[in-house]
């Protein structure tokens, strides 16, 4: 897919509103690749961040999914741009079992104001690759944070 | 609404189930109400959860909203079932700031196979309280975790 | 739940504009009350209108809540404001069938660019009502058609 | 994408179940083709299908979506099952207008009750092709639709 950069400086700001992401810190994510229109996170699995059957929560998928998602939509935003979640939906496909989930985002549309992406997580176990969850965003491109953003 | 309770035995089900989530541990959650068709879940803000504006990260908020509707779910379902997500949606409404969320879920439509719940989630600051996040997820009753759940 | 309402026309300008859904007539499909926030219409079952079951195909239901959703946002619009589908998430929750649908409409939160509605779909049989689907959409207030509008 | 076909009469299957959806005949809609976990739909544009600006209403993207996520659920679906949809999210990327709507779903996970697919709603108008619509879909895999389906 062709996306178009309207701002060179994409993939420093990226990295600078990741690394402010407190929660991606917290539970142990990390950015594993950033380029136009795509974006991808891992997280080694954790006992502390499952649920009651010892699969990942699926909030904390969503929670990984939706920040690629995010800076997915974030890489193709003009400067001074900021992104917000609008909404988005995310179907929980297998038990999110394994070493490390990767969760790879890419822009579906890229619009004036709303952006759609799509975002697939993948838990890896050795050798072996498990599309366990997958998600379409709605991100907002906002202009004035100071403005109700919405 | 009126709900029919297929387990007597289904708060001590759900709190027990809830005590095995080890991420709502993690992260400070805690359950507020269980009763039939209805569950509250509280998560004191914290700001190691929060993306880079210093607002609940969307996926913590959609962690805690689609736990609540799992347990609303929960609630209603016969002896021996497991509850498992099949898929849910947020919409973020304001800027997840303030002293605690607050969740609150309760199921639109049980079915033999799958419940529909809805779930809101409310920001109180002092005296104030202001929903900002709205979810609606679909629920699976599993009679076998050991067969392929989905 | 109490609206502002921004625009006094707001009714007249919700009427005109369904009858320009050239969809909603194609159907049968008519506005049963528009009040600031809150929009119902009824289309009555035509079996023309179904899937392979005998059912209203799950996309018509999609469509009269998708208008549903869309009107109830549009009352609270400014005047010169425009309305557009960003994107909806539609439950099916039992076979619609019966004598006619009857969708209520309601914003849940009306922001500066995006409004959060959410819809019920109502199969009315004789004197019984059962609600067979459920949707919540995501709105746009669009000030400039010209402008890309999304 | 590998699929595992169940029944190797599901072309004949989704072919006489699409001609028992009226809706289809309704509004002009056809197969265009079926092959396992695959399934694309044409409609052509007309003018009594638009929204109030003259496009294809939201609802009937939905409803040729909808139906081509479902019959691609249905290829892989073993005898005797019938397919009836869970929910759906569809986001709308662009103004529908063009000459015919195409329809291209497929396969993302089939499970033993749940499958989950994806479609994208493709606008052509003579040589050029615009993705218009997006779709996530849950069908369930119905064994016996005297029981409650869902």
């Amino acid at each position: 897919m062709m996306y178009e950069v309207k701002d060179p400086a994409y993939e420093i700001k990226v990295r600078q509103s990741f690394d402010k992401q407190a929660v991606m810190t917290s539970i142990g994510a990390s950015l594993l690749s950033v380029a136009p229109g795509e974006v991808a996170i891992v997280l080694p699995f954790q006992s502390d961040l499952t649920q009651q059957n010892g699969f990942l929560h699926a909030g904390i998928l969503a929670t990984i999914l939706d920040s690629a998602c995010g800076y997915s939509a974030f890489t193709l935003m003009p400067p001074n741009a900021e992104v917000l979640s609008i909404e988005f939906k995310i179907n929980l496909m297998s038990p999110a079992i394994g070493e490390k989930l990767i969760a790879k985002a890419h822009v579906v549309r890229a619009g004036r104001t709303v952006t759609v992406c799509d975002a697939t997580g993948f838990m890896e176990q050795g050798d072996s690759t498990k599309a366990v969850a997958k998600m379409t965003a709605t991100m907002m491109t906002v202009m004035d944070m100071k403005k109700e953003p919405l």
